[in-house]
């Protein structure tokens, strides 16, 4: 078995570590071009695998060394693998970091999504994006990737005011799948949603309004882009105007679902109705 | 209006605050008989308004009281309400507690599933029920209540493997149904489906297997209990066995959608399936 050549680092202001110091204060992922962090096994495995993005370094702990040896032999030979004592990396890190296995990922230029469709647009056959506008929170965005991922969704598109989905907790959430679905994020959600109705999907923007048609009684269409706004304040009112808006039916008394849960009961629906018309 | 007398209290070390006391550090709610903390203004209007418990006290800081008046209103008289300046509040807490509203329940007994089914069956019309084994994640839980309040569950059952619906986190995921909502906890898993069963009630056990029926092909029945099992191992073989095994269809190359969001797909369904047969 090919055994990765790994470098021993010992001092926690190591230069080569910079990527690594406190990671839990910065978002290493603002900006286009930026690092970003993927952490533990599982993580590192998706990106070793499936992810789109190119790793930059490894960094584990000591002790992690042996038991991922046979994962260490997928890492590209050009992709430096740093090693050092827990204590070092815990200071590294600023935290305790019982993983004990960290990689920093490049996160490259992510199109906005008028331009994710101008060159990603599908020709054929039935199609289905996740469209998200301010979500901010990095829970919520992280969950709608691995529900647009587990429902067979081709890609989820995100305007500007949603946050990162490459920043540490997003990706753990969202079980690595932001780091292999593919995505846009950028500008406004109105650019957004037109771009999408230019590419010719049907936009449902979901909302719990009275006078939204309800989830079950819509034929689904061969194009379908499911549209989410942030918890609390919901879709703006140009959005839905823009868009058919689309209603989940709930108890009278209690009618609030999580955001990403409500993305993964349509996106659950839709694949369940392409899979049996 | 009413203002409910508030008692001003300057010292941490009060003994009437012990119930607030380094709240992050405790879980109160083990055993029954023992107290729960809800925290921020719509946690407490939801248990002032609609809860299902007897609270003990409250606990704000001294800049609330004002905005708070008319929800202050709603306290019943013999329900003290303690006031501390918001440095006072942080020390007693143990962290900055920004919202200033923290309130101490009593939890009183709560029936294991059987006895519940014993006393509270339904005798007509639909009913439905989730049931919970070996949940041990407060989010999930939490989000669980949330999902089978929106999508009018009857109650929700659990095991005695599943963490406590009213630790303070699962009370705030839960948007505060699990202040509401009736529940049952304890015993074991095989116990909850026999006794719904016994009760009347289908089971259906929600796994990725793939010899389980898919969701969209089933009738759904007048009395029916979903039954989730812990993320990562799911349900244990024998209560998958006795039950009726059910799959959500994914996409096949990452099937996994978190466990309340597996609940909250399911229960959209049934839910959906009663409203329009």
């Amino acid at each position: 078995m090919a055994m990765h050549m790994a470098m021993e680092v010992d001092q926690a202001d190591d230069p080569r570590l910079q990527a690594y110091t406190s990671i839990r204060e910065k978002d290493l992922t603002s900006g286009h071009g930026a690092r970003f962090i993927i952490e533990g096994k599982v993580t590192l495995e998706t990106a070793l695998r499936r992810g789109r993005f190119k790793l930059e370094s490894l960094f584990l702990a000591a002790s992690r060394l042996e038991p991922l040896a046979d994962l260490l032999a997928e890492v590209p030979a050009d992709v430096p693998v740093y090693v050092a004592p827990q204590d070092v990396m815990d200071t590294v890190v600023g935290f305790p970091m019982h993983r004990g296995v960290l990689a920093c990922g490049i996160k490259g230029e992510i199109p906005f999504p008028a331009n994710f469709l101008d060159a990603d647009a599908k020709t054929g056959g039935p199609s289905t994006l996740l469209m998200l506008s301010g979500l901010s929170n990095h829970d919520n965005v992280g969950a709608c990737f691995r529900n647009a991922a587990a429902f067979g969704a081709d890609a989820v598109l995100m305007d500007g005011q949603c946050c990162d989905p490459l920043y540490r907790k997003a990706i753990r959430v969202s079980s690595g799948a932001s780091l292999w679905l593919p995505y846009a994020h950028g500008g406004t959600g109105a650019d957004m949603v037109h771009a999408a109705q230019a590419a010719g999907y049907e936009v449902w923007a979901m909302t719990p309004r009275a006078k939204a048609q309800t989830l079950g009684t819509l034929r689904v269409p061969e194009k379908l882009a499911i549209l989410l706004g942030a918890e609390g304040p919901g879709l703006p009112d140009d959005l839905i105007a823009a868009a058919t808006p689309v209603r989940i039916p709930m108890s009278s008394g209690f009618d609030s679902v999580n955001v990403a849960t409500a993305g993964a009961i349509t996106l659950a629906h839709v694949f369940g109705a392409r899979e049996s018309p």
